[in-house]
């Protein structure tokens, strides 16, 4: 009898069935089993205290909707292989295996070593461990696997990593507005010239897509006080950093895949649970307020902020987001009369104009009490 | 004890429960009653089967959200007495109540009065039927109460009924790049110099609302077989009428109300079964087409057809769909700092430029048989 | 390139796909088309106004969740043709294409033909008309097929219809109470010894599906309002047969297939209020009463009602309930051991003494003035 | 101005708005930030990868429900003044202050004190430091107030914390069996002799959430693999004791809330990581089987399992849910008529058989690899 595992996602209605014992064998990998304990989300919660899923079931969600993608593709006569079907799940499982905690925020301070580059390290140790399972994976991951589209539907500006985060974020937060037609999305899928294209019908949930995506970012991702408090993790990571208390710093040279994934969210905040009794007062003061969420106020510009103080108490910052990449790979519609447009052409109302803006805001962030 | 009424709307996870007699006693009356058999969407259930829902339960949907919004705007300390409340209450729930069946194909064939007009002729029968209960409401309506904010919840371009429309279309058709973010919108409404506004922290919301307005648009309300479904109505009615055989032509100076309340979509319907058996034979081929669901073929472009053939088979039409307009007043957000900006220079995004964009479409539609 | 239809269902999250050309041919077939205008729900909607739902909406509804069922099946390794697939979904797609207008009512005054007969004359005139295309899915309708599990998917206490129709009418009502976990449930299927059953991770599933159609019963399907708008649409087809001025009867002897299938909801509404001028005060009244929804006081009482008055307008009657059906074949239960048991054996909680219950209520109502 | 927060919470549509200073300042107190770090269904998470959820987010939810029964009685007619609104608001949104990490399991084996009264002591320090603010909440808590029905909405067999778990447990599992009509059953309540009732047409609601918790319970809440996950905890907790390593032992003679405050979720999952490499080989075991998920494996049984070892490795153990608690003060059926009934009389289905009725499990969990 088949082992099969069927895992409950109230992202989506129907369920996700695994019978394939190389994807189960990955999925019960302790290196899987670690995204338990890392928050999709990271600091999040502390605005929208929904917000509490996992990489884990984002990991499996993306591999649920590349399952109902590729079988759309068939059923359209797009010839894939049964390896190539499992190459394409497993890539996808596996996109963020790299991640570490508040990986956001510990990019920049603990971790020297970008989180796709680890991805590919561990991918390559468990296909070592698995005998090469892993290895049509790897290439579609990595890009250099002759069939393109297939790398598109794990990365692209219209990917199934992106269909489910912003689906399963929106959802776990509780803000309607990023909900996207994901089904609608995945059954308008093509192939065109060994390119992921998009049906003409679908034009209008691309559309809504993009907005979505851009809604999210302002309401959701970058949201004031999910700034706020990133950034007073961000600094209690530096100070503890500079007080040599921090064990939680890798870097390229003597970096150790083993080490690195045995860190998590939990460690993340039991340490600042514990400096809060540090002799430190700028880092225990930081740690106390993390841990009982007082969190920093913040301001939000159009212009630079300047002539303001930095300390590990103020603070400033940019951030940015554009609608939509046009250095990546455009989207694509394909008409019924076999022409294929980039939907900055196609589309009559997200126009390059729009599709071009990009929005910067700079903050300044400070601590409540003297406002 | 008071009567109250319980309704249960699958749009809405709360009840709408009613103890206003007066309110009560509107939604028994038979004018309100008839609404039950007109539906809101018209021929749109030929492509979305979901889409039975009536006129009825959609004018009970913004009765629902108009409580929410008043209570809402009460809470911020807008002063809105008793009187005002239920003024706006029942100017919401008779907004739409002069709409004949299919009202948007048949007035341009049937009816020869705008159904804003037969709206308040109804309103005024039905507040002598009540000895002047309806006063405020006709008010608020018709844009003559001091209090300007009211009107604005019943007509506006961010009012009660789109917000209903919106969600409520979106839920039945199952496009779900329609859903709005309705409770949040409700709960960020303000008011500011007699102007309802929404608070700073509502502008990604209404953004929302804006491009979720358009994308229902094309993708629901000028879906194509929808407008080809139209066009077959369209062309049946004026066929009727040519041959004297239509009861249902309503003129200006002949106006009869009691008369025109009688009609709903079930006599439109039985009628054209019925002359599937006319003796004309454009009739009744046009006739049997629409029972059958055998639309003509439609095609879209951006610029006009020109040269093709009109008759009772072939024909063209355009649409246009604007985001926002211009020139109805815009949509204003509130700033913690007490300044007040329309949304086209609030927002980072929606600038002038799209929010002015207006789309137009052409159409030619045709037999199916002979592409 | 193959035709696909792609139909949107609000109820379920997946779209119905539809590529093979016969069931196509079915769901365009004017029989198939008229059950748009036929009402799932009958007179519901006076009750739960988002219960404009139609036996045409179920009849693809119950279509998808076949399909699904018959790929889990075979997922199983349960063997099952192509064409046994087809018909499979022939079967369940025509099940319910018998039902005239509010059959519920109907057929205790105008139709003397059990609807379950209809339905099999009409299979056999549309198959006849697709030279044989239905043979397979009327052999599997008509539980004459080999394979008697096919059937049971069709029709037994655990089939695609009533997983669709409780999930439909749940949905469109908003009596969430009614919520099925029909995903789940459609996982666990499995085919034991030609009989379907379900796996017994399912068990607390099928549980919950058991109670949830009994709550639908008497929150829905025997609401009192809904039973008192029942009896008046019967008094008042009675009373128009007795002044013989109705033209929906239909007989056994010459029963006219396609006059029947002329007649659907609309017909029978527009009837009503043509009636509403009729010479005839009884019928005059009740016609009036309908139309402006003024229904029936009623009351319900675990004992028959005595000695009270039966005419047009006062009347008595009783309603039944078991959760299950001992004489129809009992839902079976697979252990992973191979064992196979009754769901009354293999459920803790609901045992024989809860199964076996069956509920009976009397109703009387009476116009609501003289009370 | 007055300060005001509004959040978002995915399981309910309308946003919880807190503008009572003395509800934000308890929510902001650090004892209730804690909660964050809490999970509602400890090890859960490891079936159902949803379940994700913190104590805070339900305790919050609660306090949601709480506003809107107030609200409904308030609206009956009910009397409630200011200050017992705020009482039953502060105790519902306290009730769980108390519970430490994983307490299902912890407090088994770590802290002696029941929750309970480690609730209590919480709430008192706090009513300390907020000098009487929470004097009614208290009463109301420990059922001292008068009214007795305050004290119903917070703890009986239909409070505003079971309704509020099993709406929450059910959306975040994704188990849809454990939907339950919130809303409707809200609406319906009602008080009578100073007891929390049912309005008449509120019973079919109310038995769907009797059946929906035990249907919940076997599925969720005693679900198999989530019982083995505990075991493995459990025994992980007591080894550790035993070898003196835990540092997260409480008793009653020395139990120090302070202390007690500070130990969450993440310091008992960050200690199981760490005694991964303990020396104890027993020990080490445990917790790698902890960290990648590799839980013993487990049967049910109705009988108990006799003659088996029980060690760190294998063990038993029994389960058992009633529907429903007859020494529990009974849920209370009001009808128009004045009378009020036991639902275990009111009901038709579920009648002192059924509600009696106990289940109960026994389990032994071994090793996976020596089946």
């Amino acid at each position: 009898m088949t082992k099969r595992k069927i895992i409950n996602d109230p992202v989506y209605d129907s369920f996700l069935s695994i019978d394939d014992p190389v994807i189960l064998s990955v999925v019960e990998h302790p290196w899987f089993q670690r995204q338990r304990r890392i928050k999709q989300l990271g600091l999040t919660y502390l605005v929208y205290p929904g917000a509490m899923h996992t990489r884990f079931s984002h990991m499996l969600g993306a591999l649920n909707l590349m399952g109902r993608a590729l079988e759309v593709l068939r059923q359209k006569g797009v010839k894939i292989t049964d390896d190539e079907c499992r190459g394409a799940k497993l890539a996808i499982l596996l996109h963020d295996i790299g991640h570490g905690p508040f990986s956001h925020t510990s990019e920049r301070v603990l971790v020297d070593v970008p989180h796709e580059e680890i991805t590919l390290l561990m991918m390559q140790r468990i296909n070592k461990e698995m005998n090469g399972a892993l290895n049509t994976a790897i290439e579609i991951f990595a890009n250099r696997y002759p069939k393109h589209f297939l790398h598109q539907l794990v990365s692209s500006q219209l990917d199934m990593d992106r269909l489910d985060y912003l689906g399963r974020d929106s959802f776990f937060t509780g803000v309607s507005e990023g909900i996207v037609g994901t089904d609608r999305i995945i059954s308008m899928l093509n192939v065109h010239d060994d390119e992921l294209v998009i049906d003409e019908k679908g034009i209008y949930s691309v559309e809504k897509f993009i907005i979505s995506r851009r809604l999210m970012y302002w309401q959701v991702y970058m949201h004031k006080t999910v700034i706020a408090a990133d950034n007073l993790l961000l600094n209690i990571l530096r100070r503890a950093r500079e007080l040599n208390l921090s064990t939680f710093n890798f870097e390229l040279s003597t970096f150790d895949l083993d080490r690195f994934a045995e860190v998590d969210d939990d460690d993340i905040m039991v340490a600042v649970k514990h400096w809060q009794h540090s002799d430190d007062a700028t880092l225990s003061t930081l740690c106390r307020n993390m841990v009982n969420r007082r969190l920093p106020a913040i301001r939000f510009s159009n212009e630079p902020f300047e002539g303001v103080e930095t300390d590990y108490f103020h603070g400033t910052g940019q951030l940015h987001n554009r609608s939509y990449d046009f250095n990546d790979q455009e989207i694509k519609v394909l008409y019924k009369d076999g022409r294929c447009l980039p939907i900055s052409e196609a589309s009559d109302q997200l126009d390059r104009h729009f599709l071009e803006k990009q929005v910067t805001k700079y903050f300044y962030f400070y601590p409540k009490a003297n406002v």
